[in-house]
């Protein structure tokens, strides 16, 4: 593996500006393509069949262009996966308007919509990592996380949560991304189908924790005001 | 950090045979004591934190004989990792007797025993990993994952589960395992009210699935006989 394209890369060639002759550019412009190049074999590949060849040849660089910018294909593995967590965060981007669940869903397909476009990396990186994962790619896994807690909490207008809430929400989010995984091996499911279901799941596990906690409780009554009278 | 040792561990060594003389063991009992002193100290520190000579220390092994069996720290890792998967397979068989949603009950127990006793390893494996976490590792965590799975339908009784059943079950597990994660965290909860919270998220999402298929709510009913009435 490694090196050899694939007849959809070479019809997708074929169809842009196929290995783009080298051009002038700012360094910052330069870095971006072969970054841009790299995020997209990354994420079309598992990161072991990427080669840093196949990153200058999708840029139209020199394999000592790439050197130069990244140092090694650790290097640049990293930095495409910085690049990937920032456009995930900008997705996921709270928005003002509409209901906390009617938000939460938005983002929830435009998170499977990451996941659908970064398919092998996603699932690379999660199902158990790279050869030689370093620390700091865990660390980046872990900040993502944390960030997608933050994300869902102020979608869902919540301050300071409390343990079994702070429990819930990191439970959910797990099961999301868990879900994500299965999506990408089974595809068994249609994508409207799975993400309504999720929700449900978001609503089923609030339900379950408003017993066990009042937080949860005026939590949920305010996510569904005309239904809050439901058993749990 | 490395190869001094706290005041719990000294203390051990003046209770226990500290320090014991090497003895003529058979192979396999002298590879066995010196996992057992590595996995005692991969479960306490990170992984990065553990050096072969405090393995040796520990086993009263030198360190010589500790490259013998396993040729390095990574290999001795990965020797001990195998070792805790396995015995958390043991802790988790399904039992006989009960009704299904004690028995999960029961497993989820234990499984939060494991964890508490492997507190430090398991959260440096699952949180993103140690430094060079090779290929090697996350296969043996994807593998202790699906065991878990099957593991979980043998308690609840699925034989054959459809895509809504699967997604669910491992939704759960996932937030099972972050659940744990947490809990070394912040250690906010009290363990039991926490296995209370997951077992009622179990019959949440169940509830919430069965509206979306039809073999999940035949599972539910048969483990709520009494209750399959109630709305999801």
């Amino acid at each position: 593996m490694g090196s050899t394209s694939g007849a959809a890369e070479q019809a997708k060639h074929a169809a842009g500006d196929a290995r783009p002759a080298r051009r002038r550019l700012s360094v910052d412009r330069r870095r971006e393509e072969l970054m841009a190049a790299a995020l997209e074999l990354f994420s079309r590949r598992d990161a072991e069949d990427v080669s840093i060849d196949d990153v200058a040849s999708a840029a139209g660089a020199s394999r000592a262009l790439v050197y130069h910018y990244f140092g090694g294909k650790q290097e640049l593995y990293v930095a495409a996966l910085k690049s990937a967590a920032a456009q995930l965060e900008a997705l996921l981007r709270p928005q003002q308007d509409g209901r906390p669940l009617e938000r939460l869903a938005g983002g929830l397909t435009r998170y499977f919509d990451f996941v659908e476009e970064h398919a092998a990396g996603f699932a690379a990186l999660l199902k158990g990592g790279p050869a030689n994962r370093s620390g700091e790619i865990g660390e980046i896994v872990d900040s993502v996380r944390q960030r997608l807690f933050r994300l869902v909490m102020k979608q869902m207008r919540v301050e300071e949560p409390g343990p079994v809430l702070r429990i819930t929400l990191r439970s959910w989010i797990a099961s999301v991304e868990t879900a994500g995984l299965d999506w990408l091996e089974h595809r068994d499911v249609e994508r409207p189908a799975l993400e309504h279901l999720l929700i449900d799941h978001m609503v089923a596990l609030l339900r379950a924790a408003a017993r066990h906690d009042a937080q949860v409780a005026d939590l949920l009554a305010g996510l569904e005001p005309d239904r809050s009278d439901l058993p749990g």
